[in-house]
């Protein structure tokens, strides 16, 4: 597995790769590093599918705003390239700041519609931070295909969306959240979390899982409101939660569902604060059309 | 020389080209149609330099305000596909609207600075939707090198700007204006002018070059202010001309400048109207430094 922080040396490496190789398929799963599990199922993907994977860590500070926590964002170099390289990496891509943004970047890549509600409501600018950067690393990678996990769904509708508009040659493949024991989404942040506000941070995925049962349960004919209001009322029950939003919307377009059962695929989505830490979660979920469900 | 119309088809051209002929360099000239001599020195470039050009041909209404020509904007395809096998294109590109913008497009690519004075002031959203349409065109075709002229020199400093923050890997060729016998700098709007309108519209040419001498006959120790109020006097002598706008700004940066000598290279840029025809023209100068002048 190679290391490599600079831009020309890691096209170097990929150029040699394709001219020693022949017609080879890149694959690259890009990160903010202090990966986990979640991470290390998205580079099992791309060695699946790929003959190259190349895994990029970048904490990139355009994603995040002004009162955000991009200083403290946690790294752990070591760890992350143990992990990379158990999990199959050929390269890990890990530039620095300056590096990515030799001057301040004054081309923005924005991505309307799909990014405006949820994390785009509260994070104004993150998605934008988002799709340039990964813009950027499309066009320093070049690769065939790119892995990204599922519990930032926003995230994959809105780059599969720039993808296609922009008519960027590489597939998107999204994947599966990958979870805790106990069901919490992983995720870089969970680190922050206190003993207590860990325990109460359950209430995501178990607030989700309710949500699930009761649309299943009603064959998914029921009013949008009634599931949030029930979420909310789950999560609530957490004294140390603090909800920045429960939504229900289709998916991957993002737009706003009032009674569900009209909707094909819809996604249940949630966002809460423990303390400082956000964290993040959500279920996709098909509702079988009428018919399937007789 | 191949007339394609679909996205695939491109792709597949290409494809095979550099499957029959290994490593080769594919320049791409990108253009709206209704093809000068000026298009003409850019395909003439790319065959130099290149081992597969191809041309593109897209009036791209993302580019065109509301109450601009994009309607009326000429087009010639006949004329166009025989000044493009006569100036050495291997492939025209010739997509539909349809077929660039499947649905409406939700992303955006977006430049700052540099697209901000001049015709980014009186045509909003302009910049927008070529940076948008070219990042599309370049990762359809993927070329090595584009080929833009310079009488659209906020363009190519806003393709520049955006190459460079987004690390697509395009060298920007940037082509000398091509003028008429003369003076009036090769456009396709040309063929908007009434007689005396085109005969009035050589102010831009012979104001640029006023401006330019007096530059020189003052080693460039002047302020920008008096050249600005030499040229627009000199353009306001023609009674059909309306003036949009004189600038005289540093480039590539295009930021103002007060006293010139200090600054090593500038543009003088003009935007005049006659009738509901807009004419753009420029002059890029090296200031020599002050030692040199000695």
């Amino acid at each position: 597995m190679q290391v490599i922080h600079h831009i020309s040396e890691l096209r170097a490496a990929i150029r040699l790769a394709k001219a020693e190789q022949g017609r080879i398929r890149v694959g690259l799963v890009p990160t903010m590093g202090f990966l986990h599990r979640g991470h290390a199922s998205l580079l099992e993907s791309a060695r699946r599918q790929c003959d190259l994977v190349v895994l990029s860590i970048f904490v990139n500070p355009l994603q995040f705003g002004p009162n955000e926590d991009f200083e403290r964002y946690p790294r752990n170099e070591e760890q992350d390239l143990a992990l990379a390289k158990a999990a199959g990496a050929d390269i890990v891509f890990l530039p620095s700041v300056t590096e990515m943004y030799t001057r301040p970047t004054k081309t923005t890549v924005s991505v309307a519609g799909v990014t405006e509600p949820l994390c785009g409501a509260s994070r104004p600018g993150h998605f934008d931070g988002v799709a340039t950067v990964v813009t950027k690393l499309f066009n320093i990678v070049q690769p065939d295909a790119a892995f990204f996990g599922l519990k930032d769904a926003q995230q994959v509708a809105a780059i599969t969306q720039m993808v296609d508009d922009l008519n960027i040659p590489v597939d998107i493949v999204p994947c599966p959240i990958v979870r805790e024991e106990d069901g919490l989404a992983m995720s870089s942040r969970n680190v922050y979390l206190q003993p207590e506000q860990r325990r109460q941070a359950l209430v995501l995925f178990s607030g989700l899982r309710l949500a699930e049962r009761l649309i299943r349960e009603h064959h998914g004919e029921m009013e949008a409101a009634v599931v949030k209001e029930a979420l909310v009322k789950h999560i609530s029950e957490a004294p140390l939660a603090e909800i920045d939003y429960v939504e229900l919307l289709t998916y991957p377009s993002l737009e706003p569902v009032n009674r569900i059962a009209a909707e094909a695929e819809i996604i249940i989505a949630v966002a809460v604060r423990f303390g400082a830490t956000r964290l993040i979660d959500n279920a996709i979920i098909q509702i079988p059309k009428r018919n399937d469900m007789k």
